[in-house]
C-alpha cells in the first residue's frame, strides 16, 4: 500500500486539449512524496465512495470549501527578472531606444548582489502570488546574480528555469553592460550551467540552467556557436528572442541573408527544449522549422502591443504543430500576471481576426480564423507552457506534478459575481479566468508543497 | 473664516491636459461641506508653511503616509448594471446572438427586485472598490429596479447616472423582455425621471436620471421621438449605443438611409449631456456632428475587441473636438476596472497604429498617429469622463468635487515594484496605473465623504 503525502478533494479545471477544458467535479487527487499526482478518482468510479470515506478524516486530507476550485499553476515562458524594477514605466519608446536608455542601465545594476536579492525575492514572491508556478527567466549577464535568482526560486519553491544572458557584441552593446568577450561569455555560461546542476540536486521542484543568447543582434557569431555547443553538451533548455519586430527581423536578414529561425538553427539553438520569445514574423518556412525541431514559442500578447508591431498569428502556427505557451515578458509587458496575458491573448486574437481600422471594409480589415477562446488561452497558460518546456506540468492528470492554484471565489473583499447556486461550472471557469485577482488565489502549491498562502 | 470639513495633505496626480499629468507634490487640499475642493496650496506658495502648521493637528486633518498617493476617482461612462451577473461568460458570440441567447433572458430577471438588490449592491460596492466614483448606468426596462439601482448608489455614496432602458420594438425584442409599447415606454421613462429627481434632493454626491434608448435597432420611431422630447423637457443626460459594429452600423443605414449619428440627432438625442457608447464607425461628418452638438463618446476598448470589429480612432476624434471618456461596458467588457480599460486603451491604440497582420508590410499595416500614452489614458479615465458628463469631476482642482482614490503602493500583499527611495514621481505614477490592484486602493472618497476603505 502506498502512503500518499497529501490527498485533495474538490473540483478542478484542466485542459483536455487546446480547445477543451475538463471539469473534474469533486475528484480525489492522491499526491506521492515526489509531489506527483499518483492517482485521480472521480465520483463515477467504483472505488470513489470507499476511498473518500477511508481518507476523509486523515490528517493529510484537504477538502476544498464551497466556492473553491483547483487550477493548474500557470507557466510563464518569458520573464526578464531584472526588469521587474522598471515594470510599468518607459513603454513609449521603440525597442532599441528602450533597451539603451532604460533597460541596459538597469540590468547593469545587478552586478550588485544586494540589489539583485531585493528585487528577485520580491519578483518570485509576486509571481507565486499571481499563481505562476513555473517560470523561464532571463537574468542578466552576471553569473553570480543569475545563480542567486535560481537560489531564490529554489528556496521559495518555484520551478525556475534561469538563463545567464549572453550579449557580447561590442558594437551592439554598451561597454558598461555586456560580456567582456565571446570567450568569457561561453566560459561564464558553462560555469553557470555547472553551478545550476549542482544546485538542482537539492531542489524538489527542479531548477534548470538555460542557454540564453539575448537575441541575435546582441551576440557575435562565436558566442552563438559556443552557446549551441554548450546546450548540446549539457542537454539544457535554450531561450532567446526571435523575429519579434520589424526592426529585429530586418537586422538578422541583413546580417545573415536569412531569417532568425534559420540563423538560430545554424548555431544549434533550435530543438525540443528551445523556447523563442515572440516569433511574430516567422514565415511559413520558419514555422515549419520550429515545428520540425520542436522549438516552442512564448507568446507575450501585452508586450507585443508595445514592441512587436503586430499580433502573433497563433492559430496558424498552432495548426502547423508548434508548441505555444504564454509569457508576461516583464517589463515590456507591464504585469506579473499570466491571467492578464491569457485575457489579452484572446483580445489580441480577436483584433487580428476582425482587424482594427474602420477605414477598411469588414472583409479586408482582419485575418480570418485567428481568434481563440478563453478556454484556448487557458491551455496556453498551462498545458501549452508545459509542452513548450517538455516538462510534466500544466495539467491535473496522473503523472503530472501537483502544481496548483486554489481559487476562492467567495472571499469578501474580492467575491466573483456568482449569484446562482447552480451556475454551470463552465461559466464559473470563465468568470475565474476573467475576474480573479491575486486576492482570490488562496494557496499555491508546487510539486506537492505549499509555497504561497493568504490568510 | 471658512471651516473646512476636511483638510488633506499629500501628493496627488491629476490631468492638466489630455497629454500632461500634473504632479501636486505634498499639497494641501481644503474641502468644504459641499464636498468641493475649496482651496489647494502647494509648497511653493507663501502661506503653505503657516497653513500646514496651523492645521496639522486638527481632528479633520488627513496626512497621507509614505508610499500613498491621491488619484481622482475614475469615471465609468458605460455599465450595463444587470449584466454584472454574467460578467466573464459567453463572450464568443456575435452581438445579436449574445443579446438574445444570454443577455435579454438575464435582464428580464430584474423584474424581481430581490434579485436586482443582490446584484446591484454587489456591483456598486465592487466598482467603488475598484476606484470608480461616478458611473453612467444602463439598468433594465423595469422602472422599479432602475430606481432601486439609483437608491443603492445614493446609499453607498457613488455618483450614479441611471437610465431605465427603452426597447419597445416588438420585431427586434423578445416578448418576455421589452416595453409593452412605445406609449408605455415614454410614460415609464417620465415617471422614472420624476422619481429620480425626487430622490436626488437628498443625495449629496448627486444621482441623475438618464434618457436611455438601448440603441436604434431596439426602438420604434415613436419611442425615439418621445425620448428626445423628454430629455429636452427635463434637461436630462442621454445615453445610447452608436455605430458600434459593422452589423449595428449597417442596420441603421438600411432603416434611415443615414448613419446613427444623424438619425439620433433627428430625434433630439445628441447634445452636451449626451454620451454615446463605442461610436467606432462614425465617419467624418458624424464626428463633426458629435463635436458641434457636444455629444461625448464612451470608449470601451475591452468590449470593442469582442463586439465592435475595430478600434476606435480616438486620436482623430479627439482632435476634432469630441469629448471622450472610458467605459467598462460590463458585461461585454469582462472587468469592473477602469484601470484595466485605461491600459487596454493604450494597447488597442498601439495595435491600431502598428496594425496587426504580419502578412502586410509595416507601412500598410496600421493607421499612423493613433497611439496614446498611459498619461492620455489616465485623462480619459478621469477628466475626459467628467467633461463627457459636463460635471465638475475628474480633476483635483479648485471647484471640483473631492472624489479621490487613496493609493497605497506599500501594502505587504500587493507592494508595487518601487525599489528606489528617490524614484521619479512620474515613474511612480506609471507604475500605479499599470500595476494597482483593488488591494492597493486603500480609501475611496466621493464628494468629500469616505465611501470605501480597506483595513
Ligand atoms: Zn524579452
Ligand atoms: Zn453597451
Amino acid at each position: 500500500m502506498i502512503n500518499y503525502t497529501y490527498i485533495f478533494h474538490g473540483t478542478a479545471f484542466s485542459s483536455y486539449s487546446p480547445e477543451k477544458v475538463n471539469i473534474l467535479e469533486n475528484h480525489l487527487f492522491f499526491i506521492n512524496d515526489n509531489g506527483i499526482i499518483e492517482k485521480i478518482v472521480g465520483p463515477e468510479q467504483e472505488d470513489y465512495t470507499s476511498l473518500l470515506s477511508k481518507h476523509q478524516d486523515d490528517a493529510n486530507f484537504h477538502q476544498l470549501e464551497d466556492g473553491q476550485y483547483f487550477l493548474p499553476g500557470f507557466v510563464d515562458l518569458h520573464v526578464h527578472a531584472p526588469q521587474w524594477a522598471q515594470s510599468g514605466t518607459a513603454l513609449d519608446l521603440p525597442l532599441y531606444d528602450w533597451l539603451h536608455t532604460y533597460t541596459f542601465p538597469l540590468e547593469a545594476k545587478y552586478a550588485d548582489l544586494a540589489f539583485a536579492k531585493t528585487v528577485y525575492e520580491d519578483l518570485v514572491s509576486t509571481l507565486l502570488a499571481n499563481g505562476t508556478t513555473t517560470v523561464l527567466y532571463f537574468a542578466t549577464v552576471h553569473k553570480e546574480a543569475s545563480l542567486l535568482l535560481a537560489e531564490i526560486c529554489a528556496r521559495k519553491g518555484q520551478r525556475g528555469l534561469v538563463g545567464k544572458v549572453v550579449m557580447d557584441d561590442p558594437d551592439q552593446n554598451p561597454d558598461y553592460y555586456r560580456d567582456a568577450d565571446s570567450k568569457t561569455a561561453i566560459k561564464d555560461t558553462e560555469e553557470f550551467i555547472l553551478a545550476m546542476k549542482e544546485l538542482a540536486k537539492e531542489v524538489k521542484q527542479g531548477v534548470y540552467p538555460v542557454v540564453t543568447p539575448r537575441f541575435i543582434p546582441s551576440c557575435s557569431d562565436e558566442a552563438l556557436k559556443g552557446l549551441g555547443e554548450l546546450a548540446a553538451k549539457y542537454d539544457t533548455h535554450i531561450q532567446s528572442h526571435c523575429s519579434e519586430s520589424d526592426w529585429a527581423h530586418q537586422y538578422v536578414k541583413d546580417r545573415f541573408q536569412k531569417n532568425d529561425a534559420f540563423a538560430l538553427h545554424d548555431f544549434g539553438l533550435l530543438g525540443d527544449k528551445s523556447v523563442m520569445a515572440h516569433s511574430n514574423f516567422l514565415d511559413d518556412r520558419d514555422a515549419e522549422l520550429f515545428a520540425s525541431t520542436g522549438t516552442a514559442i512564448s507568446h507575450c500578447p501585452l508586450s507585443n502591443a508595445y514592441f512587436a508591431n503586430s499580433v502573433l498569428p497563433l492559430k496558424r502556427f498552432q495548426a502547423m504543430g508548434i508548441d505555444i505557451g504564454l509569457g508576461t515578458d516583464i517589463s515590456a509587458g507591464a504585469t506579473p500576471s499570466i491571467y492578464d496575458n491569457a485575457k489579452q491573448a484572446v483580445v489580441s486574437s480577436r483584433m487580428l481576426e476582425d482587424g482594427v481600422s474602420t477605414a477598411l471594409c469588414a472583409a479586408e480589415r482582419g485575418v480570418a480564423d485567428s481568434r481563440i477562446s478563453i478556454h484556448e488561452a487557458f491551455y496556453l497558460a498551462t498545458a501549452g507552457g508545459g509542452e513548450s518546456l517538455s516538462l510534466p506540468i500544466g495539467k491535473l492528470e496522473e503523472n503530472y506534478t501537483w502544481d496548483v492554484q486554489i481559487i476562492d471565489t467567495k472571499i469578501a473583499s474580492a467575491k466573483l459575481p456568482i449569484f446562482d447556486a447552480h451556475e454551470a461550472l463552465d461559466d464559473i471557469f470563465q468568470k475565474i479566468i476573467y475576474l480573479v485577482r491575486p486576492e482570490n488565489i488562496k494557496e499555491v502549491w508546487v510539486q506537492g508543497e505549499r509555497v504561497h498562502s493568504r490568510v
